[in-house]
């Protein structure tokens, strides 16, 4: 497995085709079947692989950022008679158990930043399935805000993963049908273990789809209802998108260097070190001066790509030390900034990229510690860091030079996927020292965090170095596998979404049967898929 | 293994003794260390396994409905310096993964027991921890209301598992830690990879324990908080308890008849039938007449039985069709006047047995399917088992002969984990029909039923057999492992609940877990943990 790059543009996309066409832009998938990340397997039918899905988010991404005028997306298919067959089975098949769940995670997240396009950005999404789409093209179609199926005696939707490969759909496909598509539980039990699927009137009856339309009249419904979405949008008619560049990137055996951001790796010991510096030019004050370049594009970007670099390409890195360099001040006026312009269709977006890549950490199976000294920048957005890391030092130095601040950033503004912002999923049911903590005017000194609990642990100068320094080697010790299982319990207090779910409770049972020899064994059912004359053998007992 | 029999009674308890002292009873563990299920491990330092477990969920049993004078429980121990090192390591190094699985199933159940005997009957739980409660010790510490840490300089709580074991606490400890005790999530971060655990001060002060009390005071300020705890408590000064004696139980290798109930097993198809008769004798009409041998009892009771049994005894059982024969009046007339006397300890006792067996299904990781046909008697509580199933199979017979009905306990006196009842978790969205449906008056016959939504397919006489045989072939010959994780998924829509979190999140990453080499491995940390010269080697790529 070569190092995974998830920067691409639209001119070099092989998989998609971008079309935009005023208020509503068009996604048409065509899968190349020699275009897949790795040898080994061809991408028959619309499968798709990891490089077909990072195609699918930078088509997102640049959408949001590029083009203000999109107020609706449809996504579809170049293909006659078949939209997708989901993700590629000799793929997984091939794939080791760590790529597997990454591949899925990511889906996943790709899935839910189209849901929250739609809710967030005014960018509303319908799945124009001109043919069957079967598991993860399925799962795509589900996490529209709308699925029209043709109706020409053959195309279906399905889930065919448990009655064929053994295990779960992977992006989300369960869950989705019964907690947002409210299909009966039943329903979905004989629907899930269908391999068939369910295709015309049922479909429609039982609210897999939205609506099943004969071919004659597909494009033009499908045209219809796309600008019916649109009408819908509050996105601004003279807006002017931003172009995303390539990210200044140097990527060397020991790390990668951006721009704002630096991620050293020291593998011997299993720890990263990731530093965010705030901002150390002056920052546009104007919505409309914003670009690419400002930090609190850039940064984040940056971050995103990292945290992704750690999970495809550094898979035995377990603990990642998060730290921030700089004015803190600098920080703190780029969010009152933001904060302050908030509704500006822009500004929206640029915190919606906040609260995504924060959520991509919350998510990532590595522990993560922050650590607060003198000249770091844990600071409002960049304090979210801490908030979201399994645990904080803060250097009580003599100087009291340590300090963490916030900014109306912290007070909901980037939230987890709970839908609670970090700080009232700390204090969760603390709700009067919650409302004291962001009434505080000024820095945090260590007492003062330690006290107000923004931070775990105080230690001074005489024992700083031995505790850290304890408590990485303690961790970097530890069973990886416990360590996620772990985190996934502990970092998702409170209240549960659709979300939540999926990572949670959904993802957990996928990794669980990805491990099962049912599975994935020699004799397994996603092992012997497609291999002529070879059936599955199962050990019968449930668990 | 042999057979494991969930039967007993405080008479015969090797681990625990049950004191009742008017309205506070004691329940003081003293693990017997011969006294385990199986051979192979001595139970030492107050370790626990299925054993010792059965003979917790008996005595809780007991205090509901044999002592309506208790209103609060003291959970202790009879060991000086120890509470309880919680599961015992070398059972768990031992068992099959089925086993262990099942084993975390029944103990995490009997805690929610716990909990639901303080929230729903009034009697209130603490517990008194006179020495170190590690693992399991201290999940059980944390399924009571209240949780007393006697101060003495050693004792300590902990949750040794990721630090020790490489495994996670499996019974609930990390939700209960963050979402029921709120413990700050980096102080559990902490806390849960630190194998000595916390104490004195520091265990109060992150909540992990509600005070910590010297010992020269211990008892006395155990003794005072128990009977404030009982002072709460709405339970009646003059009830009549009753005694709960042997079920009726004829058990064969073919499967296990009892007085109300039949279970036939299959093993050839991996299927069983678990057949429930509704009541063939007059019933009580008073809550005073009530006794162990009334229906609304015996049944439960009998069916908890059957489906521990069918969890424990036989794992390669994969489908459970679900049948019931009588009257179907019957079991609607004992429903009314179980509604109409809900205020009555008794009763109240009686719905709260059903509801647990009912969620005992939903946790069932066995398919289930309902056959209503004509002289079914698929109403109001025994309806339940219908709307538990994954699916439901009603004969559209000519004559009209199947029926199901409805009866005031279908309207959330018998809610499922998530707090919804099965109706309402059904109709999740669409409270229109869901009002509708409950103001049915009468049966539903086929065609009825199934345009209402209450069952999921309704063949004539002539598909019947050919629809009802596919649907169990093709179900028994799927990866059980992914029918356990689709139904995990599929079962639980709507809100999440700690109960739901535990089962869904909490479950399947341990089960997660107890598949991967860096636990259950040649070198893994549970299989070699306490063999001399030992360490666990890792794989230490995260996912």
């Amino acid at each position: 497995m070569g190092s995974v790059t998830f920067e691409t543009h639209p001119s070099r996309y092989r998989h998609w085709k971008l079309d935009v066409q005023g208020a509503v832009a068009t996604l048409a998938l065509d899968v190349a079947e020699d275009g897949g990340l790795e040898p080994g397997y061809a991408l028959k039918l619309n499968s798709y692989d990891l490089a077909v899905d990072i195609e699918l988010a930078d088509a997102i991404q640049r959408l949001r950022f590029s083009h203000p005028e999109v107020r609706a997306l449809v996504i579809t298919s170049q293909r006659d008679r078949v939209f997708s067959a989901g993700a590629n089975i000799f793929m997984l098949g091939q794939s080791s158990h760590a790529f597997k769940v990454n591949f899925c995670k990511f889906t996943n997240e790709t899935r839910l930043h189209l849901e929250e396009m739609s809710r967030e950005s005014g960018i509303a999404t319908l799945a124009a399935l001109n043919g069957t789409a079967s598991g993860g093209g399925y799962e795509l179609a589900l996490a529209c805000d709308e699925i029209l199926l043709v109706d020409d005696g053959s195309a279906a939707v399905s889930l065919p993963e448990v009655a064929l490969l053994g295990v779960l759909p992977g992006t989300g496909g369960l869950t989705r049908v019964v907690d947002k598509r409210r299909v009966r539980r039943d329903h979905a039990d004989f629907f899930s273990t269908t391999a068939e699927g369910v295709r015309g009137e049922r479909a429609a009856a039982w609210n897999l789809v939205d609506e099943v339309v004969p071919r004659s009249r597909f494009q033009a419904r499908v045209r219809e209802r796309a600008e019916a979405l649109a009408a819908r949008s509050d996105r601004p008619a003279d807006g002017a998108g931003i172009e995303l560049p390539p990210l200044s990137r140097q990527e060397t055996n020991l790390g990668i260097d951006y721009r704002n951001v630096s991620l050293a790796i020291d593998r011997a010991r299993r720890v990263a070190t990731l530093t965010i510096r705030a901002p150390r030019d002056a920052q546009p004050a104007r919505p409309a001066d914003l670009g690419a370049d400002a930090w609190a594009v850039a940064a984040w970007r940056e971050l995103d790509d990292a945290i992704l670099h750690l999970r495809l390409n550094e898979p035995e890195i377990g603990l990642v030390l998060l730290r921030t360099e700089g004015d803190p001040e600098a920080v703190l006026a780029v969010d009152r900034g933001l904060a302050e312009h908030r509704g500006h269709w822009l500004v929206r977006e640029i915190l919606l990229l906040q609260r995504r890549v924060l959520k991509r950490i919350d998510l990532t199976a590595r522990s993560f510690y922050a650590l607060v000294v003198p000249g770091s920048a844990f600071a409002g957005s960049l304090f979210e860091l801490a908030l979201a890391a399994d645990r904080s030092y803060m250097l009580a130095d003599a100087e009291g030079a340590s300090t963490v601040a916030l900014s109306p950033l912290n007070a909901g503004l980037l939230p987890t996927s709970s839908g609670l912002s970090r700080l009232a999923a700390r204090f969760l049911g603390r709700e009067e020292r919650l409302r004291a903590i962001l009434e505080h005017a000024g820095p945090f000194h260590a007492e003062q965090a330690l006290a107000a609990g923004l931070v775990t642990f105080a230690p001074d100068e005489l024992d700083w170095d031995e505790e850290v320094r304890l408590a990485v080697e303690e961790r970097a010790a530890m069973n990886p596998d416990a360590l996620t299982g772990m985190e996934a319990s502990l970092r998702f207090v409170g209240p549960e979404t659709l979300e939540t779910k999926i990572f949670g409770r959904l993802s957990a049972w996928q990794n669980w049967i990805f491990t099962r020899p049912n599975a994935t064994g020699d004799r397994g059912a996603l092992t012997v898929y497609g291999k002529a004359g070879q059936r599955p053998e199962f050990d019968w007992r449930r668990t």
